[in-house]
């Protein structure tokens, strides 16, 4: 049943174990260090305490959904890059030769491609998932992107992707995209979301020359005008301004948060999709871990209106899920840190073993 | 000789090699992938394979040397811990159970303890390594830390404890301390190569009440006052406002870069000692890896100096190590970045392939 699933989701996430958040900073202020001395390691311990409901967590099992589609409104020129770029480079992930590919290769992570709007269609053995909705949404700067429909059957497919991915023994997620112009649309949501002009969240995304950039934002102005997203309905606002990689990536978010697993979101456009699960539902929030400061001006504010504080400054602006891949070694120093730190206590009767 | 060997290690530091780092800029531009769009990661790789002199380096044997040592300066109230924490602690590193041994393990970096000054005996079955210049600095606010040559020989223990981990085949060093009241020299030493008032680069280090800060900077005016170390001798101000693990851990630096190998250093006093390096030999900059924003107000301005950025905003402030160990596995994305994603053209063939 449409949306059957997306509410099931949805009343599945329950707030994080404060029990366990407590024990955790218990144990954290016990260990052989200046108090709060490991900053965000510490709240990161704490947090995927409350999550996983374990003091130590083993998170050795990693899997980053890379969602990929098109977005009609390439066609008033958004971007310098060719559309088709979509195609080509989904076919490469499941080669294991893209950026987030590589960098994902440090944790051992893997790499599972959804194709949810391409605009051309996938070889069948191509080794990705086939959860295509439409070839590509349509033109936002002259009608909804997709119907509500297409929106939560997005969402849908992120749920089911990550939901299985869970099934299969992942224990941390990381949130991925391709779709070449989908800067246009992240920027869209965020303008809508915040309520600002879109000029004060649009940046040049992954390739348009210095006198694009009006233009861009000019298109997203008109396509908030042309389709006036309701700001209290997000599922209204992903399908007339959105994209379909958007609403499985938010989908693959809600998937982690009902199914008690961390989930580690990208750059900008995952940081859209985030917002997009949050307005579901807040209580995913919990969940969520950030990872880089993209390069793109919008990624900071959408970041603050999460609610999260990026960790890695690496001047950033791929996509793909890099920055996630790039994350997850934090995490696992986190865990360590639980596991592998001694308590002051326990480092007193060390000395006095001798 | 006394001298011999900081002066031999200086003259063999070359600069990194340009052909090579054209080579991989060349390389790197050719990847599927936006134009810079990798950031940071990118600048890395070329670093690496200038340090390296190899396209596709692998950096699969990290060492972080810890260098410990104590402070006189301690009898003058500059810190709330017990100086004692710095005999506990040293002699918990080769347990594995400090923040910076948990953290490694996500690398499987080897972690070096090296006694350079720390005020009590190490059991000599403390698996640390005995080169133990004196038993602390001398009291700074009340003359010089320590005589010319005992600053010398701090730098030389690191050069030949960083250079035998070469020798063993480490192809990437960490610096890392332990020294109760470490961040007054830091701060001494930074506030006269900046040339300005230690208020400026003085901070709480690892436990210091509200109060503490107005007397430890006016302790630190005291020791510059009172030693009056000359801005453009390295050496001088080393000896005179400095510290053994300081001096230990720029020859650590001096060493690596003397190898042609990458060198992370952590936070507030590793940037310290590097700019004592840097001061000795500019060329070690292009050896440096910086990793961490440190709390510590100080470090900010020691990055600037030293001409580094960051990667990791992680609110941390433990020392040990703890920071360099965390950046390590983003050397390894940048090594994997070069060695793991296609090329553009690559990548098309693979499509044509089919």
């Amino acid at each position: 049943m449409m949306m059957q699933l997306l509410q099931q989701t949805i009343q599945r996430i329950q707030p994080t174990n404060n029990t366990m958040k407590e024990k955790a900073k218990e144990r954290i202020d016990s260990l052989s260090k200046p108090p709060s001395s490991l900053g965000k390691l510490e709240s990161l311990a704490i947090q995927l305490a409350g999550i996983t409901g374990e003091l130590y967590p083993k998170l050795d099992n990693k899997v980053i959904i890379v969602c990929a589609a098109d977005h009609g409104v390439c066609e008033e020129g958004v971007t310098s890059n060719p559309q088709n770029v979509t195609f080509l480079q989904t076919l490469n992930f499941p080669k294991g030769v893209t950026g987030v590919c590589a960098i994902a290769k440090i944790t051992n992570a893997k790499i599972v491609t959804v194709d949810v709007g391409v605009k051309e269609d996938i070889p069948l053995d191509a080794k990705v998932l086939m959860k295509k909705i439409k070839h590509g949404t349509d033109n936002m700067a002259k009608g909804p992107a997709m119907i509500r429909e297409e929106a939560i059957q997005s969402i849908e497919v992120g749920i089911e992707i990550a939901t299985a991915e869970i099934a299969k023994g992942a224990n941390v997620l990381g949130t991925g995209e391709m779709g070449i112009g989908n800067t246009t649309p992240s920027a869209a949501i965020l303008s809508v979301l915040r309520g600002c002009h879109p000029q004060e969240v649009t940046g040049f995304g992954a390739g348009l020359g210095a006198g694009g950039i009006e233009h861009k934002v000019a298109i997203i102005q008109k396509a908030i005008e042309i389709n006036k997203p309701n700001r209290h309905d997000a599922l209204d606002i992903l399908a007339k301004v959105g994209g379909l990689e958007i609403g499985a990536m938010a989908g693959s978010i809600l998937a982690a948060a009902a199914n008690r697993k961390p989930v580690v979101i990208d750059g900008f456009i995952s940081t859209i999709a985030a917002l997009i699960a949050y307005e579901l539902e807040p209580k995913v929030q919990d969940y969520i871990i950030p990872s880089h400061a993209s390069e793109e001006p919008g990624a900071k504010i959408a970041a603050e209106l999460l609610g999260v504080e990026p960790m890695l400054h690496m001047n950033m602006r791929l996509g793909e899920g890099s920055g996630a891949a790039l994350a997850f070694p934090i995490l696992d120093a986190a865990c360590s840190m639980m596991s592998n730190m001694a308590t002051l206590a326990e480092t007193m009767a060390l000395v006095e073993e001798k």
